[in-house]
């Protein structure tokens, strides 16, 4: 198959990644050579460098292998003690699996739920502080890729830094993409990957932890592969990734990072997924179909569209015809209502989002379905 | 910098990899892509029958992200009971690992110490078994590259099956190269990965076990992102891996497999591998390098190599020679004695490791050591 007629993926990742970032992965390197150690090493300060542009000195970035979620687990595993209690808004399915993964580790987890149309606010959360003290630790997920909503981050770690409790950040489909400045932001652990909005491809987490906390964690990780302890000083020690990294997958995202930091660094980013949304929004309201979300809590990664109410529609035919037409869709992940999702995210521009839903129009039309 | 200039890797994985292989990864795939589905879904039937020939339909192979280390403490930590009690045979690096994840596991672990040029023999495990019949499972290393030496899995397998306990392999360096066949080597569960022997590119483990097993180990993990159980269940369920795979990875050792495939299959590429390692020791040789193992426990996947006695030998400079000279080396990983190791693994024949061969005689010369 030709190169340019793959599909473009509007998926919160993997996604389209431009052709210089995959041209990478056609070298092998060593995962003991020092060229090798030296990507790693880059990548980790300018991951850091992207939310503490002041270089404070006080975060590291530690890569793990596998996906976002592996990153999560090791965060989890690692910097929160066995005895914490740890205070889990959740208004979507990313915050769920934390909830999940607090119950394979055994952490004490105390859930507030919200619905999966409203934001997480700092009210909310201060409240659940207030009435259990006992709580040490908010993990938060900041933007909730389940709906597509941004939660509160910044009013949410003001009131977890008054009250003296420990931020972990699940900033998965936002980090590179939406302000994050740990000058406002204070956290103890942020956790990104490389297939999202860095524009690498999966297949490697980035935790962003406090190195004072790192260095505290010794002994504390259920699993020899997560634990984010161990990776951390061997690699301090030694430049080396503990067990083999995806090389090829570490040379894709020096790449995308490089690219990353041309364009203008996350402000930049943030602009074009922002007028990617924008674009994306409006032309398809104007084809008829409406975002599930309120504007004012749509994040510019992912738009959750109310399925067509016509009885014909099925996802799945829908999704080929789509398909067919160049553009690959994603299905919704609320419980209660029939929708779809399209990302916005990815090495592509508004030009690529109009052509989307000119493909999903002529979709609508081949299938012979109703707009709403 | 040019692709054909890019130094060879003589390293147990990350390995040098075919170009079309490295080309597969210049696409993106959606993760939840039929196209993505058939294509994780095609290698691990192929995965299955490399072992189980005669398609007995007992196993399935179960992929992991990550590196191999993580596939293996999934197989752990899934697999075996938390009351069970492990034998593990211990003659290197990588025996060593899996006994440190059973401490992290807490899973009750039981040593069998075998000097680092030793093979682990039956007689050995049997004389174990016998003395401790609370032992329930036994954890080998097939091929352990701390050494290079390849221990008795077929002979080993056989007492297990007398006993009645169960096996599980870690056959990262040997799965694909060496035979291994389930009508006369019964094991529960084997670990492999993509990027040794299938020649592909690192960024995921395969676990091939029996069905029934897998089947019975719901609720056991210690670990959401390594529940081996919870993967192999949602995947059986929805062809979907549960959390982003590592597309490009996927979509490379598919074309990796068909090259595989393509060669013969193990026997042609355990052939050509044999005939690496035996050009390599020759050519070695020759030059005044002496092998740390006895021929008949060297595996074709990696050799030690005695450093030069010279005490201006320094490994790091001789390593840096070398790879000027177009060919990446492997630091030795003995305790006691300093070593060098020569990988014999990856898209690479007989010509390779005599051109290698070539570039580490020039480089001793280069540096003014002698060679013994």
């Amino acid at each position: 198959m030709i190169l340019g007629n793959d599909p473009i993926l509007l998926t919160p990742g993997p996604l389209t990644t431009s052709l210089a970032t995959k041209q990478a992965m056609l070298r092998d390197w060593g995962s003991w050579d020092a060229a090798f150690n030296q990507i790693t090493s880059s990548i980790c300060r300018d991951v850091v460098r992207i939310v503490d542009t002041s270089d404070s000195g006080e975060y590291a970035c530690v890569p793990m292998q596998g996906s976002g979620t592996f990153a999560v687990e090791a965060a989890l595993g690692t910097l929160v003690p066995r005895d914490a209690r740890v205070l889990v808004p959740n208004n979507g399915a990313y915050c769920a699996r934390i909830l999940k993964q607090c119950n394979y580790l055994r952490r004490a987890a105390v859930e507030l739920p919200v619905a999966e149309d409203e934001p997480v606010t700092a009210a909310a959360v201060a409240a659940s502080l207030s009435a259990d003290p006992s709580i040490t630790h908010v993990a938060l997920v900041h933007c909730e890729t389940g709906a597509g909503l941004r939660n509160d981050l910044e009013g949410i770690a003001q009131v977890c830094k008054q009250a003296g409790k420990s931020l972990i950040v699940d900033a998965m489909s936002s980090f590179a993409a939406l302000p994050i400045d740990v000058r406002r932001i204070s956290f103890d652990a942020l956790v990104a990957a490389s297939g999202k909005c860095l524009e690498g491809v999966p297949g490697m987490g980035l935790v962003i932890a406090r190195k004072a906390l790192l260095e505290e964690s010794a002994g504390r990780a259920h699993s020899l592969a997560l634990d984010l302890h161990d990776q951390y000083q061997y690699m301090q020690k030694t430049g080396q990734w503990r067990y083999t990294p995806p090389t090829h997958v570490v040379a894709a995202l020096r790449v995308a990072m490089d690219q990353f930091l041309a364009e203008g660094g996350q402000a930049a980013r943030g602009a074009r997924y922002g007028a990617n949304c924008a674009t994306l929004i409006g032309g398809m309201q104007a084809v008829g179909f409406r975002p599930y979300l309120k504007p004012e809590v749509q994040a510019p990664i992912i738009v959750t569209f109310h399925a067509p109410a016509d009885p014909g529609y099925e996802f799945k035919r829908f999704y080929a015809a789509v398909r067919e037409r160049g553009y690959i869709l994603y299905p919704g992940k609320l419980t209660q209502i029939d929708t779809f999702r399209v990302g916005c995210i990815g090495a592509i521009d508004s030009n690529e989002m109009r052509n989307a839903v000119a493909a999903i129009r002529e979709a609508l039309g081949a299938l012979g379905l109703r707009r709403l």
